[in-house]
This record gives C-alpha cells, structure tokens and sequence, in this order.
C-alpha cells in the first residue's frame, strides 16, 4: 500500500529547506525556511485532493471527507526544527501521516469518518522558551497576551512573529478548538531515545508522554577584575551557575525518580570576557518525567538547591517559571488497536513512554482518543545533525498507522 | 601645583565616549567611542605643547623636549575599556600623567629630560582575548601575524581591527622600539583590589605585577534531545564545564599559592537551547599570580583536572593557550624615588603587588627603570560601572608621581 520511493523522496525534498553544509537543518519557527517547507507540503496535500485551513496560530489542516459528517480522525506533526537539528524530528511524522491518508486514498478504501492531517505550529521551544505551541493554542491552553510574552533573542514577540509570518492573529480565539472535535488523534515521531534501536524493535506504541518543567534562573554576583579581585572577596555568578548545573545532574541522577532527567541547556555569562569575573549568569533549566510525583519532586529539589548555593555564596537570584506541564497517559483503545493492527501485520511492537514533549501531550482536549507511534532513530540521537533512521522501520511503522486510522475511521 | 578641577572636569568629559544609560562605559579598542576618546584627549596634549605621533598600532606618543638630547621620562596609560566597564581604569593614569606635565610644564619647572606622555592601544583582552597588545607590540612581543590571528567574536582580526580605525599597519616592525628608548616609565592606575581603601592609605607603590596565564578550552559532548535521553547515556559538555569550572575555583583557593587567582569569564555552549542537551561548550580560563611557581602550579594543576573531567565523563577537548606570561617585579630604583617624594609630601604609602596586569609589565623592554602607583577604588570594584575613586585620593597620588617625573627629568 505504501509507496516507499516516494515517501523518501518527499523526506529529502524537505530536508532541502533550511539544510546545513555540514547535514541537518536549521529551520526555527516562522522562519522563511519552515515556510518554504509548509508550502511544499500544502501543494503535495492538493495534489492528494485536500482541503487546507490554516488557523490564527498557524496550525494547518489538510481534510478529506468521508462517507458520513463524522469527527474526523486526524494525524499529524511538525515541520519546524531546532537549530542545528536532524531531517526527521516532526517531518517523519507529517509525511508519513500525508502517505497513509494517500495510500488510503489511493487504494480507494472506504471511511466513514474523514482524514485531517495535522502540521502543527511553532513545536520547538528553542525560538520562544515554548514548546507545543500550535497545540496549545488548539486546547486553549495559550492566551493572547501569553503569545505577547513570549520573545525570541531579538526581543521579537511570539505573536508578531506569527503575524508577520501571515497568520490572521487577530482570530486567535478561533484557534482553540472544542472538546471532541477529533475523533481520534495519531502521532507518529522518532522515538528520541535509544530503546526501540536496542531491543531492535520497528515500532514503538507509546504509553505515555513525560512532561516538563521548565525554569528561567538569574544569579547575580559583582562583577570585578579577574586578576585584582581575591578568591576570598569574589561573588562569581559563573562558579555559582555551575554549582547549580552539578546540582541539578545530580538530582536526575540520584535523588528523583528512575525516568527523570534534567537539563541546564545554557549558562550566558555576563559581561562573558576573560578579564572580568562573572557579574551575572542566566540558565535554562529542563526537568521531564513521565511520573507526576517524581517530577515535582525533582523540580522541589533544584529549588531548594538553588536557593542553598546562592545564598551559601551571597548571591541572589530569579527563578522564573516557563513551563509546568503535567504527564499524559495515552489512550487505552488506541493503543490495544495499534496492537492489534501491528500483530494482524507481523511487525513487532514494544510499549514504552516518551521521555520527550509531543503535541499529543494536548491533543486529548480537542481528540476523544489520542495515540502515539515511536520509529527507532540511530543511536537515540535527535536534536542533532547526525539524527538518523531507517527507512525499513518507517514502512512498517507507517503500514501500522494506515492500517490503524483505516480501523478508526471506520468505527462509531 | 595640581589643578583638581579640570582634571576632574576633563575626566568627566572623558567619561562621556562611550557613556552607557545606567552609567559607567563601554568603549572597546578600536572603536568608535575611543576615537572620540582619542581624539579629545590629542586636543588637550596639543594644548599642552606636545608634539604628537602614533605608532603603527595606534600607540600615542606626546613629546616635550627637555633641555638636553636624553632618552624620555614617560608616563602612559589607556582608554580603551571593558564592556559595561567603570570610567577610571586606563582614563585616570593618562589623565593624572597629562595633569602631571601639564603642571611642570605650567609651573615652568626646569627638567634635562624630554616628558613623554603615552596612551597605550588595546589595553583591554574584552575584544581579542590579548591583553596590553600595545605595550607588547612595542616591546617586541607581538608579530604581524599573531596580530592577523587574533579575531573578535565577528572574526574581524586584531591587524584589520587596526587598519580600520587607520594605524598605518603596515610599518608595525617600526613600533617596536629599541631597549632603554625611555629612561624612566610611570604608570598610575586605579588599585583594582581593595586593601588600599581597607587601610585608609590613598598611594600605593606597586613592587611587582602579577602575571596571567589564559586558555580556550573547548568540550566536545554529544547533542542530545533533552527528554529522552536518559541521564546515563549523556555526553553533556554543560556538566563537564561546571565541573571543570568549580575545579578552576578550588586550585586557586586551595591548592596554589596564596596570591593565586583563577576565573573562568565564560562557557558559552552550543547549540544553547532548553530542549537540547549542550553538545559543546567553550570556556575561557584566566590564571593569575605575583609568584611564578605558583602560578605555573596551578596552571598544571588545572590542566591535569580538565584531563581527568573529560575523561571520566567520556568528552574529548581541545585546550589553546592564550597567554603564558611571566610575573614582573618592578624597578627598586624608581619604587624609592616615589617613597621619597611621597614622605616629603606627607602623603602616606605602601608598598603591594598588582594582581592585575598593566602596559607597565612590558615597558622594562623598552625603558631603563619602570614603576607603578596605585590610587584606592571603591570596595576594589573595577571593570564594573560601579568603578569609582576618591579625587582626594587621585591629587595625592598626582602629586607624588609629579615631584617624582621632575627628580627622575633631571637625573644622568
């Protein structure tokens, strides 16, 4: 049913927007690249003989109707990346999910319910300190003045930055959607971690989504001479800053739960020269778990630590939060279904959950039945050049999904 | 002898190139704000009488014969300064040294000796990550090409840098100049520390100059997506920095010598996102000392520790050395001459080392006998826009080393 040449044909063609000399793209959120790339993508939904919508968020909707005014079963992800990232995180998802709806199409099976497939808006956080945006709006969970808030480096807000990019933005209330609204929800993604490789297993059926919390840290000390400033009278954000790093790897290591991690991604040290001691230092602190108790645990710990290290070295400090998410259980049903499809298949499948943020994690306000699917990538590597993954492994993860969105779409 | 106000209105004027909103400057060599800097500042040395040249890396000289055909006494200092840096360092020893001739010359004081009064190029390392490059250029300490190799954070070099601002750079080799060109060299310079202020004495006499040894340090991890890997497969180039950056604290606390200093100034990491665990990270290291035992101790003891942290953790590194100076002491001869004078002033002294580093470090190449005085800054703050000075202070100190530039003109 599917057409392997050219799903990897399509993939390729992508990874030309935005593509790096040395492999991998950069293709943040409302950026020329990711437009480039979502117009690609809309002419291949055209030709497929589906409606586009594009909501004020810009969450773009590809709708082929069924046989009955059903809410539609939908698939879908995202096509923005992290700079320097890899050529599937997201992509695999929205083209795989475009290949099924056309296989599906194309052998002119019958389906109640209609298709929508979902390209999701602004999923990276590494442009706005915000992930799953375009999700969130979906489920209501962003307002306006929260899409205000949010600024890039240069200070550009996340809400002018879509306007700018050409959504209508002053329709953002229309972008949240009512509960139900999907029938079924389906998200098919690399897998980000290094399991399904391991236990050489195609597809992964993914039990539930981690959640994170996410801090903004400001340490300020007193910026002096590096060379005239004894060790004895320094106030050394940077030294602070690192402390605090060894501390929050050593929670996730030690003191949380087994699933936990936890993430300094930066320490900018201001003024940053070699003859001045760091007056000020900002973080970025990431703590996921798939289990609610271990992650406030964690989160609780690193702010107790904080405040211990900055004050054992008279420092202050902000500590703003970005984000506190809670862990998501996928659906049941969906899962024994995908099971099910998969063994009917012969492909093997492994339950596992996902350390990392999907838009699924809010597609169960707006879906009554939301679902994740996981393709081994190389080495567990993503965020990264180097991501890879194995074509044979897409095809029977996508034969999976066809299979599984044919069911649904079929049922009620 | 000394005119307070118009060396403090001269001195606010000075503080205007380069002012920023919440006070202090920054006025980086060879920008635009110390042209303007330069320029005012030639405009009050023509005033005096000077005759004026500049060298090929933008060294200022201003000449006022003597009464005999002898090498020059010279007092010198910079204006470039730090970003976010106060408005003292570098500005008050070019200053008080003008006030100094400018009162000899107005007092009609007889001296044998010409008076050269010298603004140094790129004293600041903000920029190119090189300290006192115009002292070192003159001293014969810096080749064309190092000058080609040392790059900003744009990749502009240090030698284009030059250009730029319109040093004739291709004479360099005739801006080094000969041994004893000048017979005596002063510098006079804020403290930078805080034992001055902390004994109430408003002159120090600086007996040596404390010398750095600096590094760039890069770690090479693995980027990794910051939720789905688990803490035990990371190559995290972020932990391993804040490991690396509490042992660099540790060595110059505990196991150097006890006037070790040692600062890491920044870890930049990449690509510095939350959701994307630090692939590299690139540190800058400065290591100070008076004693050059221990200075080359710690610098082996925070080699050896960079070997042992990477390893353990699994990184590889690579480690450049910037700098590997060596300490100064500075000239018996002339640290008597301003004792002297001070006593018959009534102006009480003490003698002490300098952590930080000063053009005056390299001036013992080109001059007979070289000397430094220190003036007290408030609670040793420095290269900070809280750096501030006692005018009570600065006119003692300029008296000093006044009566000392007189004695010195009318010695041999």
């Amino acid at each position: 049913m599917i057409n392997a040449t050219r799903l990897s044909e399509e993939i390729k063609t992508i990874s030309r927007f935005g593509a790096l000399p040395q492999g991998g793209i950069t293709r943040l959120a409302f950026s020329k690249e990711e437009a480039h790339a979502r117009e690609y993508v809309k002419t291949l939904m055209q030709a497929v003989g589906m409606t586009i919508r594009e909501d004020a968020i810009g969450n773009i909707f590809g709708r082929i109707e069924g046989e009955l005014p059903l809410p539609a079963v939908a698939i879908g992800s995202h096509l923005d990346s992290v700079p320097l990232g890899g050529c599937f995180d997201g992509t695999l998802g929205v083209m795989c999910g475009l290949e099924a709806i056309r296989a599906i199409k194309e052998q002119k099976i019958s389906h109640k319910r209609p298709f929508e497939l979902i390209i999701f808006s602004c999923e990276e956080s590494s442009r706005f300190n915000m992930a799953t945006v375009g999700s969130k709006v979906m489920a209501g969970k962003l307002s306006t003045e929260a899409l205000e808030n949010l600024k890039d480096k240069e200070g550009i807000s996340l809400y002018e930055a879509a306007k700018e990019f050409g959504c209508a933005v002053e329709t953002m209330d229309n972008a949240t959607l009512p509960p139900d609204t999907f029938y079924a929800y389906l998200e098919l993604h690399i897998e980000q971690g290094p399991v399904l490789e391991n236990k050489n297993i195609p597809v992964g059926i993914v039990t539930g989504i981690a959640a994170p919390i996410r801090y903004a840290l400001t340490l300020q000390g007193r910026a002096d001479h590096s060379g005239a400033t004894p060790m004895n009278m320094r106030a050394d954000a940077l030294a602070c800053a690192a402390e605090i790093i060894l501390h929050v790897e050593n929670v996730a290591k030690e003191k949380a739960g087994e699933t936990t991690v936890a993430t300094v991604g930066f320490a900018n040290a201001t003024p940053g020269v070699l003859n001045v001691i760091p007056g000020s230092v900002s973080l970025g602190i990431d703590i996921r778990d798939i289990d609610h108790a271990n992650l406030e645990k964690a989160a609780l710990l690193i702010e107790k630590g904080i405040e211990k290290i900055t004050h054992d070295r008279g420092l202050i400090y902000t500590l703003k939060v970005l984000t506190h998410d809670i862990p998501v259980s996928l659906d049941k049903k969906i899962i024994e279904t995908l099971e099910n499809e998969a063994k009917k298949l012969h492909i093997p499948t492994l339950k596992l959950p996902s350390g990392a943020g999907h838009d699924a994690m809010h597609m169960p306000y707006v879906s009554t039945h939301t679902g994740m699917v996981f393709v081994p990538c190389k080495e567990g590597i993503s965020h990264n050049i180097a991501e890879e993954v194995n074509m044979d492994d897409v095809m029977y993860a996508t034969e999976v999904i066809t299979k599984t969105l044919i069911t649904l779409a079929n049922e009620g």
